[in-house]
């Protein structure tokens, strides 16, 4: 009978993980969940390289002093050769970059992509909203939604779905699902700054952001249009529509959706339909009657928090949900998918307690 | 002929302003408009008495430190007799307090309430939502509104609209008023935190706001819910429904208003509706082709800006509005009506230059 | 042999732990951290009662929306009758009321004093201050100063140290010890507002906060001072004086302490003094040539960040550290030495990654 | 007798002044405030040219929306040619552009620089902090300072003081210049993100400045240190230094500088030297004992808040002042230098009202 020698044992027992973009908003994150993940505190995981663009060569801790444990770690290039020697590839990455980037790693590779370019089912879609050709679906990342936990049960390929599409699809989802309202959803969703990604331009500087609200992408035009429309549309056969707004607010983190709808239920008929969808899932959380979601209660958390009401008299169903759009609607919803696709507890290295105020 | 001796002809020339309410936000921001009136500052408008509850005996600096031409002033009783020493009153008050002072007041005295008591026109809808009788109705304050300008003119009781139905009516009017717009209308309105008044509440402390967003009064529970339909009802035969949503974000000032209805016109169409209707207005502004409002624009201005698209996809006209809660939204829009009422120039002391960053 | 039964063994296994001032920052922090504690984990640890004043038959979950495993705990009465159920007490209280729990206490309950009433060994300091009779002195839960650790190991009672304090005190510490200053030490520590605690006063409402910085206590008046002078003073035969200036920040967390003092010495020698003196400590990190704290990158952390620096021209050593203010400023503080009583690793349930940006 | 042509007369009656740098923030605020200047108002002034680098054919509106009366303006080259054509030149440029632009200018051009060129009288002090060489010395923009209102007075070239060196060189003048304390001066100011510009670096994105606060420059590093010096320097044969800690907090707007330095006078004292320093100055005010300066209070206003306090323990004389950065830190003083040497009005156009909260 074969035996692998010792070293081989232990390198089998090993998964080593590579952070493309380690020195982005989305790239950290992973990073700051990582290090709390019980599988990298007892061994089982590595946090292994760690590469950038233009940062590659400069200490982590100079774009994330936060991270205390990895702040000497010096951060390389995002080459195929140094991801292919991971099992597992985060990438925090610009869209347009995945593709390449899966094509030069093995299959075997589980790659987890934080960006857009395998979201999408439909390609003229894609090409409409980011402008190039479209590059594939891969497994969607959001396993709250009907059917998706079992496809990414094994998976080697996921694709991490948008902050917002995260915060509104789950927030409507039971109510389209179930049929309790007209699908021609009404969305304006607040976001905190770091939805836009550590990205130099003019409208980010603090002192345009702070003291300000403004809106942008309105009419139609923000890219997780589709991407919203398309995980609702799954589970009707009615034709789905999204008037969708987002609207950039003074805080680092956070999104908090309201979603509204034509319905003829009850807020009581309502909030069954949401308790019977979610009872069961360890992270969305349908607060009690009275309380309604504030972003700071779910700050470093991959808790999603819902309220759902029904305006009796503008006959509307309303749903509020709060997440942090880069644990839950980012890298939590990442390592949350990371953890069914290599068969770890779902929930770990991940929190449902917030830091607040 | 009588002549009147020379004093009493300066009396009758300067007209004696009272705020009562002083050591509020309203009241201070009042004061702050009135401090630069050309009025004030020519001398035929004085400002008075400075009144208010809990804060009489101190010194107005304590509480407007910004205001320091009246830092030394020293704030007042709100009694009757005081107030009825002076042409022009102010209130700044929680709402309750107005009727009674209005009828210890001389007809003549121009009184203009920034509370809500005067605002409805359906007592139903009134005690639905305050949960006291009805006072009555007032000509109000938005003169931007149809036929509004003329109520306003020589009126001695005014009352000032709510700052959310400003933002949000002023949105809306133009398409509910064209028919363009099916009057289902979905608004969700981010505001900051001087909205809710210098009030002592744990959920207004600034660990609380900051760094979070979080929705309030949702499912038609705000109490600004009946006052936007009765001004958007007023220019349709349709039945109007407004499903309203607010939103608190961490900042001290500002609205931002996203307003959206169903709609078959173009967004070209809906700019000619706009343009006609605000054309000639000193402070509502369409925004020029991509340009989108932001709430910093407008700190400290009474101008209103907006943007109008629609969303060809989703059928929906969405109109984005901001404006500063405290100024076009509260004392701006009071201190426009005063003018309209005395027959000053209507931009008297306002101005549509925000201070940013 | 003498056999416990069966339940008195698992009872004995099991340390209870109650909460006083469950609703407000100081213990909502304990109560993030003790969530996270492997004792709490693993069942060695169990979070009892939750109790508090005014909050006393309402959910947790309405004061703290962010402790979801805890949100439908039923706040109950602070009584010591509850207290005493109890292995290990957290005070979370205003000062003027640990002394009377505390003697309604049996001195095995371990005592964890978040409040200031035990921290000041000068009686006439304390009256002059605080304005109320001295209660005493309990071993000081700072493990870092020179002897503290061993002073806290299996100590029952604990006073934690106040925020500022904290930050100040581990910033000179090793110079005034090493006399590498003249310790005439001057302070300005920036504030975030979750430090003066979820108190209703004007001045902590977000509108007043937001947009602004102030300072408070100037001239010597904060209740701080004595303390940041007794911890100084103990280092050293010289006398130290010590202008402190605390400043309040638009921010809900952190401090920024920038402390001054005369030097002659260079600024490698002034690093050499930090690192000899933190290089073991598992919390307080100097940071690399060129790295200044900023307190994003620490926030929810029970990390202190120093940076070093030596003024030539106005030969002034300049130390800045970024704690948060209720984390090691506070709980985190507060949780470390409670592990150094019961003989816990030192940093369990501690964490020194930030929660940034 | 001569006379001018009609339209001679008339080019004489009105000066035009330029705006180089108009989309940055210091050209956005020195046009923010001529726009309600009286002499634009009566036309006596008029904005001419705005004029600036990379945003040269863009529209106004788009850098700065809060200024509606000139939002449809296009930005023009800033090229000597066009500045030429006018009497007064503000330039809001990085340092390094103003001599170039004043060579190419006639004497009798009133310009007025906002950037660092021309401000320090030691040519090594230059080099060192700027590296470059040393441009020269322009009268120094700080009207408050002794002697030099004359200076200003007539002046065709003004040196505009940095953000720091105002508020703190008031807070501290009146001491140093009547020897109450020993000049060895400690200073930590914390400052809005407004006063780096509108600068695309990283560490000024929204995300990393809200909820953080941050020291740079520490050390003696920040190249405002000279530029302190020189002005206390000024005032005393004894050798001043100035240890001086900018932090960066997270608001828009505003300095808060806390300056502390030895002293042996009473608060009571210390207070009788800043009433008559200060006491006939339109702009610098000393708060009511008990009152202390908070940022908020002078935002948008020219005003200087200051308290002075005596700690009797430490022995310390601790003066804390606020400022906006952008008015009277910056464009502020520049429109009140620009008034003086013009001849006009010293307040023309300012205000010591703040808009706030």
């Amino acid at each position: 009978m074969y035996e692998f020698p010792h070293e081989c044992i232990i390198k089998r027992m090993t998964l080593r993980i590579a952070v493309a973009g380690a020195s982005g908003y989305a790239g950290g994150e992973v990073l700051r969940l990582l290090l709390s993940h019980p599988g990298v505190v007892d061994g089982s995981l590595e946090i292994g390289a760690l590469t950038a663009g233009g940062s590659a060569g400069t200490r982590l801790g100079q774009h994330h002093p936060n991270l205390l444990p990895l702040a000497d770690r010096v951060i390389e290039e995002s080459s195929p050769e140094i991801l292919a020697q991971h099992d597992v590839v985060f990438l925090g990455l610009p869209h347009g970059y995945s593709a390449a980037i899966a094509e030069a790693l093995p299959d075997s590779t589980l790659i987890i992509d934080c960006g857009a370019d395998f979201r999408l089912t439909n390609a003229a879609d894609w090409e409409k909203f980011y402008g190039s050709p479209h590059a594939g679906t891969w497994p969607y990342g959001m396993p709250e939604l009907p059917g998706a936990r079992q496809t990414l049960t094994g998976a080697r390929r996921i694709a991490v779905p948008g902050c917002y599409p995260t915060a509104t699809s789950l927030a409507m989802a039971p109510a389209v699902a179930a049929g309790i309202v007209e699908p021609q959803i009404t969305i304006v969703a607040v976001t905190g700054a770091s939805g836009a990604g550590k990205t130099l331009r003019t409208d980010l500087l603090a002192s345009e952001v702070m003291g300000s609200a403004r809106a942008y992408g309105v009419g139609g035009a923000h890219r997780h249009n589709p991407e919203i429309t398309q995980n609702l549309q799954a589970l009707t056969d009615e034709a789905v529509t999204v008037s969708f707004t987002p609207v950039l607010a003074p805080m680092a983190r956070g999104i908090l959706a309201t979603c509204v709808a034509p319905t003829s239920v009850t807020e009581a008929q309502a909030r069954e339909v949401y308790e019977a969808a979610y009872g069961d899932e360890p992270f969305v959380h349908l607060l009690p009657v009275g309380q309604i979601p504030q972003t700071s209660a779910v700050v470093g958390s991959n808790a999603v928090h819902l309220s759902v009401h029904v305006d009796e008299t503008a006959k509307k169903l309303v749903v509020v949900s709060a997440i942090d759009n880069l644990t839950k609607g980012t890298a939590g919803g990442a390592v949350q998918s990371m953890n069914i696709a290599l068969g770890l507890p779902e929930t770990a290295g991940l929190t449902t307690i917030g830091v607040a105020p």
